[in-house]
């Protein structure tokens, strides 16, 4: 099923400046028993993101409502939230009034191997790099093309996921991820001050990480740095966390420290926060 | 008229991956008396686009009948063709089998006062900048919410176009025009190979100059080297060229290069070209 404004359409009108421009957000939400997880989380960063772009806050109680309609569906599934600008004549200009479009809708959960997240996943570097903008750096919106790039760039399926730099060389995420790498015993993630995507689960993992008095560093490293890791994982809301076994042709442990992650954000999550 | 894959429809699935991730690449053509202005440039770049991005070539007689369908609504008008790697499911993986979609729609010609073209613009420095990326640089992409961005830093009337600098301080485009300054007859214009849309106008003029042996340089270049310019003009397929007579409080003359270069572009379009 999908919503669109509440009412039930999978068609959305061409002006819609989501198309024209990608001008909107976006938000995807793990539904476990027919629960949206962590939803509150993805509510708070769609409302950030909303006023970061100047587009009018969906009201939240209608939203929630149309996230329970759709999520009786299915108890298991990917649901995802897209809000856009609405509509808005020809030309970058916004609309006088602006009647926000929100777009809810659900998707299957992906069947990924459970190895995955026990052994680790291979990984590679992507050419395609993520362009600088701290107006932008942070946020979900629907400007996805270097993804789609970098996406692109192997299509095998014995590697699980592809790591991005910026464009002046520094490791961000993955092309559907954000990266973490240990080393003894300090956690490491990049800034995101220039580009990259805020993560739900990113910000999880360093909750966790700070309140089991885990040394946290935010901050700009090269691929060499991270190959010099001694762990490598990468976590989203569909697929939690992955160990990364190999990069580039260097190999790296599944390390107790992801282990004792991995079992805290599950947790996190059933303790409902 | 609006046509979508050739069917008179305006509504489009919400799972394209034009809405869902700015998958794909626009045009914006000038119809003047049923006929659509440098259409064959127009394909040429949309096709280069394609290619770039790895989207499969529309038909060009089959698009080429749709817009001659569309154009037949208004004598005058600006046509705007979309393409998106169409339909494809969650995640950025592209599809197995890629089904370009194609969007054919008719919008009201602007009405810009005479002046504009005649004794030239106000126009501002955006604060919002220009992310780099070469991968994406110069095509005419639906990820464009730098330039939405950009163009909802002022409302006023008064200031007719936002002037743009990329991620290091060079100045690139304006928000929706190439822009070119001219300066002891030489001809400047950024060489957008970080960022930036390579218009269908700003091509045209550079033919134009060349074939007049005025001395055309593409380079990076500045603020402070863009204000010391003799004259400033933008331009794109709607407008033809504007001068700017005012940019951050400078003055600019309407030069006779800037009104020779118009006339040259009004009689190029008449050709046929």
């Amino acid at each position: 099923m999908t919503l669109i404004n509440g009412i039930e359409t999978d068609h959305l009108p061409i002006n819609d400046r989501g198309l024209q421009y990608g001008d909107g957000l976006f938000e995807t939400i793990e539904i476990s028993d027919g629960r949206p997880v962590f939803l509150d989380r993805h509510l708070q960063r769609l409302v950030k993101g909303c006023i970061a772009l100047a587009i009018p806050t969906p009201d939240s109680a209608i939203l929630i409502e149309e996230i329970q309609r759709v999520c009786r569906e299915s108890p298991q599934a990917v649901l995802k939230i897209i809000i856009t600008r609405g509509n808005g004549g020809r030309g970058y200009r916004l609309p006088q009034a602006v009647n926000p479009t929100r777009i809810i809708s659900l998707h299957p959960f992906p069947e990924y191997p459970a190895d995955y997240a026990e052994h680790g996943i291979n990984a590679r570097f992507c050419e395609t790099r993520l362009g600088l903008n701290p107006a932008l750096a942070g946020l979900k919106h629907l400007n996805r093309l270097e993804q789609v790039l970098a996406r692109s760039e192997w299509n095998n399926d014995s590697c699980q996921e592809g790591i991005m730099q910026d464009a002046n060389g520094y490791v961000i995420e993955g092309t559907m991820t954000n990266l973490f790498y240990l080393k003894n015993d300090h956690l490491y993630t990049s800034s995101l001050q220039l580009c990259g995507i805020a993560g739900i689960i990113r910000d999880i993992v360093m909750h966790l990480a700070t309140s089991r008095q885990m040394p946290l560093i935010e901050h700009d490293y090269d691929k060499a740095e991270l190959l010099s890791a001694d762990s490598v994982f990468v976590c989203n809301s569909v697929i939690g966390i992955w160990p990364i076994k190999q990069l580039e042709g260097v190999q790296f442990a599944v390390s107790q420290t992801i282990k004792e992650l991995q079992r805290a954000l599950t947790d996190f999550k059933t303790s409902g926060q």
